[in-house]
């Protein structure tokens, strides 16, 4: 039996799972008439919008697969099938994170309503719905990759699909994130600060856009992003083994020479099992805690994983360094989630520090958590760096010269084969957070509420350890794409081409690949800002202008509708620059360099292929500090002013406290905007420049 | 005759123009005795920090040297004169910050004196003033130089005087720059915000501090900084030059292998004559412009420069690729300048853009600054990445292979050859900072602040195109340094060292290097908020407790020694720990680099060497980019405040200003701490790979 076939297998499992625990989540009661109508409203404004957004991004997605279909279909001997691999990536990524997001506009108000009865009942309808989305998401990515790989056994096709998932995440990433922080901020400046509201109060007119951004920014969003980074891993590692040695090497171990691209799929499809088993295993008693039940299930998914790899890699007769690789992915994820949960957890001093720094005002706040989240980045770049080094001397080692890079990029297929379990804990997070929010707009008692948020304090502990797995893999996912890029671009000019930082060309293309993620959440941020001064307005206006609203008379309601409305046209706005400035640059710096190298000649005749190496190099490095110095100061400001609203330094109200504010508000567009889309937006590039490499390579050829 | 004794005559000279425009700037009336009382007490205050400051770091130096002695004369062949070369260059750097600083503090009474009389008489003050900073710099530096190569003809021991500068440098910088930020913080917090005090009142404690913080941290703080980078670029191209293929150019074309190691120095010279020049051609009319007239000394010293360096390269017979290499440099200067003018100058979009949202609150307000910052990076990167690329081909395709870097280096002692004349634009900043403090506190008239206000407006005009030249020129001359190291590894081991970022231990090294420059912001930030914590509280003691503060009654005074005492003790702490973590993290990656390679062995023997390339240019980009955005990024906040306060969007007091004076405080140290430290952090760093290289390879050929 050819084990390949596992991982189909094991991503229609999921999908089975999946709905199977969306009946589950959908058999329980929806609530009272209040948290119906409540959770109706956040429905359709989270519809409207997903509609608005794909009916925008579909005609990109035309434009891009013509582009494709001509430029390297024709152009560039890639074949016709380059254009509908690309469609499939986006749309099977799209129907993902609608999937997850349908379910989670459910599993809020049910779990609202459960929790009348208590923590046991309410906690397993949200991390069930959020483990509808992990499912879906692996399944469907999974099942793409094999159905892609199957039919035509090129892995640069499924480089097609992998592109397409990760430019519609790159979409959703940049527009959810504009519409969620548009959406927070706005209601959180007009509303608790010049109205004195209290959170998800009912009287605030952006208080239904709120919650929509979480599900489209959070949910969604996030989904997308965790495809796409899924996807890639396992294109990466699909081309690496697809290099001549390691297809010598597996022909004459295996007599077979597919069986190095084979490998990333079996370890996918082991994966999906692991988290399987692992989902299940979650449970929470009457009095338990429901963020223990949640690592809890991270760590025993981890542990199966890896007793089934290597079962399989022993039973296999792969090398076991290869294995090892995995392990040390699997391995770092864990550590750098922890290390992550220092800087960002409520107890611990960098909170603590920048909460009582809080006490000499707003900036010396700012000052204090902008500092501590530069900090943070130093534990996860050590541990990406420790990880993808030993990663590639296990394999290069042990296993065979050639091998290195291919077990960097399987360090990445190993923190990322959990993401089923990942996506469930992270989508755990916002589904909580609403069901906190319906449950206060729909006046429930006391107890409800303070169940409510011991359910959403538990998410953001679980996300601390998940990002840092997010990030983690990321970062090694981006530095396995970039060899992929090598890769592609030596195979095909037949020379060797280096990325040495002394070579011109190379430090041009870094020195401008830095300045990119500076650009792209400049240009994020810059939109939420503009889009909260409209949404801003609005707000304000609707309290002068309707009568007895801010008093709460019986029977006034704001205008949510337009405040839905004005965030997410904004964010449909601001989406496209952004994205389009990553791809478009990531051309240009290709193919005007390859034009200047071509005038310049030997030994630069491949300038513009060196330049855009360097340029990936560049942008790598410069995400990945952005990325997580944005994710972990936002989350720190965020729980310093928890740490004040926990009755510390004065508590609520305390002038520490409106400080802690300001910080908090900075914080929303670093952590759930900006920081997010680099991850995504690294990606993106690096995929581009693998994909679009046979195009510049016969560009190249075609000037010298 | 020999043009390289170009070199010290031209340094002489640059010491004989600082004494006459010393004792012109000493000629003026020290002013009223209210002025001379507060004058002295700024003096006393600088004079007793920089005596703290230099008795902690002759600990240090002396320290450093018994290392460079014994471990790299005696371990390393470099000789015992490493030790000395290195003293020397740390008490030179020493002595030009002390005099700059004397002068500046001389200058400043006596400008606002002048005031009294009309700007035309009150301007030449105060940059003559800096101009004695900038040519005791340039003067003391090149003098140096040339005594050290003259006596030993050995660059490397140039290469200890100029680590020599540095470290002192980066103590200078950090140390200055925590202590002017915690008094400049704590005065406004208290003082402007809880007191509502205007700027420079005398019954504000701190202010005595603040005006000394202008001083200690940008006069001797930045002339240390352009001290250190003006003697790294010269250093670089010499190395560069002594490279073997240059060295058989030059004998084949000149009998002389030197004349590619004297060429820097003979330009340099030239930079200080055309220099000269250009400080005695700026000029102002009784109500002309300060800010054009600075911006004039400029381009006309530039202008010079360009004709003297190809008359001299024309005459020599030098190629003239490496005068067009020099002259990429300046010019990308200016444009660097003119870009970064862009994004902080008070009647641009960005400024306005961001003073408009602190209509909505103080987060959109430094959401909006923090995104331009962002953006502000790009063009100045962009500059940076074409001048070294046109500057390496230009020499690699004109002149011969293997002169590409030297031209980079080249490019970097162009925009610095000026240096003279950029000191002096940058130090008049503080000097009628100061003045315009004194003017107040003096209680002048309403006509002689106005004319303080408009020298120190024109102060931060210049100081965005001197700005730009000292980053572009930081940045190109750290590339320098960078191929400076590769050509001293490669020379002394004999083979070919590549950086190549697919390289893991490259990687691994840029991966660490991306985080220090992070991490060192951060020390120096959380020291200026603890510094700012314990001011703050002493402050709020004294208004407290001394009877009649407060209310300005007559003979009540503050005690303002035991606030300087609190600044300077504070900076003294926090100082250490970051720079040494600068040396000693660089000296970790090298050693531990090469300990983990020889285990590995062949192709790796020389792992360690190449992580220590891949962190310098990891640690490079990242220094970049933080440089560049702190600095901007707080220029703009500064200025968006500024902006409201001439009367725009409800002026001073208004919501909109209390939210752009926080902005404007989170600047703080990011302009005068964090971001320029940066500089002088990644110099720091490529110098202390360069000098300990040797050492490094003979440990590695121990393990082979």
């Amino acid at each position: 039996m050819n084990l390949v076939l596992l991982a189909p297998v094991a991503a229609f499992a999921a999908i089975l799972v999946s709905i199977y625990l969306y009946f589950y989540v959908n058999s329980k009661s929806a609530g009272t008439p209040k948290m119906q109508e409540i959770s109706g409203a956040i429905r359709d404004g989270a519809r409207t919008f997903l509609k608005r957004e794909y009916s925008t991004l579909a005609v990109f997605v035309i434009i891009m697969t013509l582009i494709l279909t001509v430029a390297l279909g024709v152009y560039a001997d890639m074949g016709w099938e380059i254009g509908p691999a690309y469609i499939f990536g986006s749309v099977c990524s799209a129907i993902a994170g609608f999937l997850g997001m349908e379910v989670a506009l459910k599993a809020n108000a049910r779990t609202a309503n459960a929790a009348r009865e208590g923590l046991n009942k309410a906690f397993p309808i949200a991390f069930r719905g959020g483990a509808v989305m992990g499912f879906s998401v692996v399944g469907l990515a999974l099942l793409g990759v094999s159905i892609v790989y199957f039919l035509t056994g090129r892995p640069e096709l499924v480089l097609g699909f992998s592109f397409g998932a990760s430019a519609l995440a790159l979409f959703a990433k940049a527009g959810g994130g504009i519409y969620t922080k548009t959406a927070d901020i706005s209601a959180d400046l007009v509303g608790k600060i010049e109205m004195d509201l209290p959170e998800d109060d009912p009287r605030n007119p952006a208080v239904i856009a709120d919650n929509v951004g979480d599900n489209v920014g959070d949910v969604a969003g996030m989904g997308a992003d965790l495809f796409d980074s899924y996807v890639a891993s396992i294109v990466a590692v699909m081309i690496l083994g697809a290099s001549a040695t390691l297809q010598q090497a597996a022909s004459s171990s295996f007599g077979n020479s597919s069986a190095y691209m084979d490998l990333p799929l079996i370890f996918a499809g082991l994966g999906i099992i692991a988290s399987i088993v692992g989902v299940f295993l979650v449970r929470v008693g009457k009095d338990g805690n429901p963020g223990k039940a949640l690592n809890w299930g991270t760590y025993s998914t981890c542990t199966i994983l890896i007793a089934l790899t290597f079962l399989i890699t022993y039973y296999l007769d792969y090398p076991l360094g290869i294995w090892g690789a995995l392990a040390v992915g699997l391995i770092a994820g864990v550590l750098i989630g922890i290390t992550t949960d220092y800087y960002t957890s409520i107890d611990r001093t960098p909170v603590k520090k920048t909460a009582e720094s809080s006490q000499t005002g707003a900036a010396i706040n700012i000052i204090t958590g902008f500092s501590y989240g530069l900090m943070s980045m130093f534990p996860p770049l050590l541990g990406i760096a420790i990880a993808s080094a030993t990663a590639y001397f296990i394999c290069e080692l042990t296993v065979g010269v050639g091998f290195g890079v291919y077990g960097v990029g399987m360090s990445a297929v190993g923190m990322l084969s959990i993401v089923g379990m990942i996506v469930a804990g992270d989508a755990y997070g916002p589904i909580v957070d609403n069901s906190k929010g319906i449950a206060e707009q729909a006046g429930m008692e006391e107890e409800v509420i303070e169940i409510a948020d011991r359910l959403d304090a538990a998410g953001n502990t679980a996300k601390a350890i998940t990002k840092g797995f997010a990030i983690g893999a990321a970062g090694l996912t981006v530095l396995a794409l970039l060899a992929a890029y090598q890769e592609i671009v030596q195979t095909r000019t037949g020379e060797l081409i280096s990325f040495d930082l002394m070579n011109p060309f190379v430090l041009t293309g870094a020195l401008i690949g830095i300045a990119m993620p500076a650009l792209f959440s400049a240009m994020v941020m810059l939109g939420v800002g503009k889009n909260a001064f409209r949404m801003i307005e609005e707000i304000r206006r609707q309290f002068r202008e309707i009568p007895g609203l801010k008093e709460g008379k019986e029977g006034v309601k704001p205008d949510y509708a337009k405040c839905v409305d004005i965030a997410a046209k904004g964010a449909l706005k601001e989406l496209l620059p952004p994205s389009i400035l990553t791809i478009g640059a990531t051309l240009i710096v290709g193919f005007v360099g390859q034009l200047v190298a071509s005038q310049i000649g030997h030994p630069y005749e491949f300038g513009g292929i060196q330049a855009l190496g360097g340029y990936l190099g560049g942008s790598i490095f410069s995400g990945l500090i952005f990325a997580l110095f944005m994710s972990n100061s936002g989350g720190l400001w965020d729980n310093a002013k928890k740490y004040i609203e926990a009755g510390q330094l004065g508590g609520k109200g305390s002038d520490a406290h409106k400080a802690a504010v300001i910080g908090d508000t900075v914080g929303d567009p670093f952590k759930d905007t900006a920081g997010p889309s680099l991850n995504t937006m690294i990606t993106v590039m690096s995929l581009v420049a693998s994909i679009f490499a046979p195009l510049l390579i016969a560009f190249a050829l075609l000037l010298i």
